[in-house]
């Protein structure tokens, strides 16, 4: 019996690697596409993209597939199982009921309805033109409210979607802690507006070639303890981080000539992210688990570094003079602490990408009570620009000219990804409350900053998070690394602490 | 009976296609893991490549795959398809039968002795020892002659593995021009030898940064033709071109910051190449057949463009003031003609890939002896060494010091890519011919390049050669754009008038 189970368990994981080997050649046509792929080539391409996919997804969904799952998670073969092998088969089958369940027909509509969708809203941002996109948008919320139907959910019918993103988070979870969140930050911003310190950020705007900030990125990246052996950097128009396979993961940057803030806090991010995956357990390769277990998870790894460490003082303490060496002097006469104010500076604003530190989260609860409203049929996708532009003003005091700079900012509707924001307010909740937790075992955290030993952080993110992949769920990663449950006082308590000494207040 | 053929005929290129899409990915993996894939993906890359290759020999000899060509190459069928199709079916059946005659075992063992060959060869090579290669050369040889016994030959028994690379191509033949080539540039290098002109190349290795090198290839692809929306340009170790689709094909380039005629003539060799791939018929996309017709053919465009453009006089007349501003001035007191000998020098010597324009085909036709020797059984694996060395003495007047710089040069044999080496010296001999018909329309060829105008140039190719892709036969195509047979008289009188302005005899 073990033998047998022994050389079904062999046969499945070499089915599921066959799988992995079609995404690993996916990735990398997708990650070419956006670094540098010829125009001409893109339509072709495309189509090859479109038809190697559906051979995942008739792997993901096959027969072959739908047999290894019933056997291996029979009873007696489970117990006998291998826990990585356990956990990649469950794994399978939740993706294999989720795709399942909906009828083959229903999918593909919906898969050439994204590509539409997508395309539609690319022109409609451009102008401006909600009514162009609302139709589209409208069969996506109701095909999504179908394909809840034949999920099914628990308690709210947006726990499901939520679940894509984030294993095992609720609404319940959610709205207590985006509560919190909320509350905090608007306290803070008003005491943020009512002080009489003002950020000097006049001296940002410099000319900063290209070449010079990508060779100040790659030194940050260095320090960061970014493995290039095992990844590379290139340029690209939405920076993103992709993982082509456990000895390749890819990051890229963007660079503003005119602003270099762009570039060195996204190539912290993005570098943040890569960490995650350069460093799990090279055991889970060729599995489904060789990936960051959540988006939540993975945010609080880009967010850390890019805030934690890249806004931090203490950083600057050491690289401010290293960063000076890339400019042609035009820093020289700036003292560390205006410049580590004005890469601080709070600005309440109408785009998610360009918000500061504190704000930032408030884009994010925007879009979560609107998705909210939407699946439990409580908000008209008609009424979404009017909607969005009462809370923008209500949460931010900001009013947009038009919906290119209003509700049709973000990509993410368009591809029907709802669910997906909350990961970003989640992964900033989730990066204080570790910030808070790295502090009992490295309580000179600050000081390991200020020496640009970012390895040592790194470690104890390895330990704690890095390794694991998939194989813990992301509430069971920080309960064990944070000793407590969700808990959105951290980010708070830090924003308070942090802003009321550059405002003083 | 039309419409089932016109069904038949859809599905099977709908087949292609999907054959073709998996060639992209694979493609695509191939050229990222030479521009720069970080060395710890490179083993998990591996095995996604030979599983997604697995995949492809699966559809290319499925029975899916025969029963197309059986059906489609029936002769009622096969009157009714139209062209692009009956010659994908037949360009797909000779693969099929080309890969069914071998037993698919021993195929695998084939595969596995490729890869570990290719392995010890880089091993051999640096340590210059050819008894450690030669038990792989030789079951390489032994098994190369079984595939010959199963697949059949005409005539000589080397005419079928000339056939993989030039279809049509045989030993007569070549045994006919590569004598006329091998008398005629013996008798030329006599000639240099004796002559008292010397060529200064005193003032060519200055430093020469690869920024600047790269930018000054990149004037030179623009002058050619070549199309930035459908192709990008990388650098490498070893450069090559590659077709990734229709609309995306890459070249590469190396630079030697000691010697810029290694990038510069590199760039226009691998940039001849790409133009014929730019300018295949657009109808041919998904078919086998868009591609270029024969190795022969493909090196003529890219001999033709490094040698009959690039060392030509003309060309400089042009071009040498762009090239001295992207350099230092370090070729400031150099005049146009002393350049212009520089970079034609003739020297005999050990390396293929280094040789000049008049000893070049002698490197091949001594090992297209060898080969032919090889596989007649008049030539030992365990001789190869002795007779190698002799043929250089014999024809370049030189002798290696040892086997890295001697028999052990090249990647060719590791990979069993026996047959290949004389398409370097067939395309030579085209692109002559080519030289000489383009005359009769383009009299003033000199004046054009002259003028820069080199798409006067790349029209005439496209109209000749490159727009038929893979839809006519290589002699087919020679004999249409030539109005005769492979002649290398052309060849001999090119170099003949040309080395005797340079070395004044």
């Amino acid at each position: 019996m073990a033998t047998m189970t022994k050389q079904l368990e062999t046969d499945f994981l070499k089915y599921v690697k066959k799988i992995k080997a079609y995404e690993e050649a996916l990735k990398l046509m997708y990650w070419d596409l956006r670094t540098g792929a010829p125009k001409k080539g893109v339509e072709g391409r495309s189509e090859v993209i479109g038809l190697l996919s559906s051979e995942v997804y008739k792997m993901e969904t096959s027969e072959e597939m739908e047999s290894f799952l019933n056997q291996l998670l029979d009873g007696k073969n489970k117990d006998q199982m291998s826990e990585i092998a356990l956990k990649t088969a469950l794994d399978c089958k939740k993706s294999f009921e989720r795709m399942k369940k909906i009828p083959i027909d229903e999918y593909q509509a919906y898969v050439t309805l994204q590509a539409k969708a997508e395309s539609v809203w690319e022109e409609a941002k451009e102008k401006a033109d909600f009514d162009m996109f609302r139709p589209y948008l409208e069969e996506l919320v109701e095909t999504t409210k179908r394909f809840i139907g034949y999920w099914g959910y628990n308690g709210n019918k947006y726990n499901t979607l939520l679940d894509m993103y984030e294993p095992g988070m609720t609404v319940e979870k959610l709205d207590t802690v985006f509560r919190e969140v909320r509350d905090g930050i608007v306290g803070l911003l008003q005491k943020i507006e009512k002080s009489n310190s003002k950020v000097d950020t006049s001296f940002i705007n410099f000319y900063f070639p290209k070449a010079k900030q990508e060779a100040f990125s790659i030194e940050i990246l260095k320090q960061m303890g970014f493995d290039f052996n095992a990844g590379r950097l290139d340029e690209t128009v939405h920076p993103f981080q992709i993982t082509i396979n456990q000895g390749d993961t890819r990051i890229t940057n963007k660079y503003d000539e005119r602003d270099f803030r762009v570039a060195i806090f996204g190539v912290m991010h993005e570098g943040g992210h890569a960490l995650y995956e350069q460093n799990i357990c090279k055991d889970l390769a060729g599995t489904t688990l060789a990936r960051g277990t959540s988006m939540g998870i993975h945010e609080s790894q880009s967010l850390f570094n890019e805030i934690f460490i890249g806004r931090n003082k203490q950083f600057w303490k050491r690289n401010y003079d290293l960063l000076k060496k890339y400019t042609s002097g035009q820093l020289n006469n700036v003292s560390l602490n205006d410049f580590y104010f004005a890469i601080n500076e709070v600005r309440p604003s109408l785009i998610r990408i360009e918000a500061d530190e504190v704000t930032y989260p408030l884009h994010i609860i925007i879009r979560y009570e609107i998705e909210k409203g939407l699946f439990n049929n409580e908000i008209e996708v008609q009424d979404l620009p009017m909607i969005w532009n009462e809370k923008y003003k209500e949460y931010l005091g900001v009013k947009p000219d038009h919906d290119g700079v209003g509700v049709l900012q973000d990509v993410h509707w368009s591809s029907g990804s709802f669910g997906y924001f909350p990961s970003y307010a989640l992964g900033y909740i989730y990066a204080a409350q570790f910030k808070h937790a790295i502090l009992k075992d490295l309580p000179n955290f600050d000081e390991i900053v200020a020496n640009g030993d970012l390895i040592q952080i790194k470690r104890w993110f390895i330990e704690k998070v890095h390794q694991y992949g998939k194989m813990k769920k992301p509430l069971e990663i920080l309960q064990e690394a944070t000793g407590e449950d969700l808990n959105a006082r951290y980010l708070i308590d830090y924003l308070n602490e942090k802003y009321s000494k550059i405002y003083h207040f």
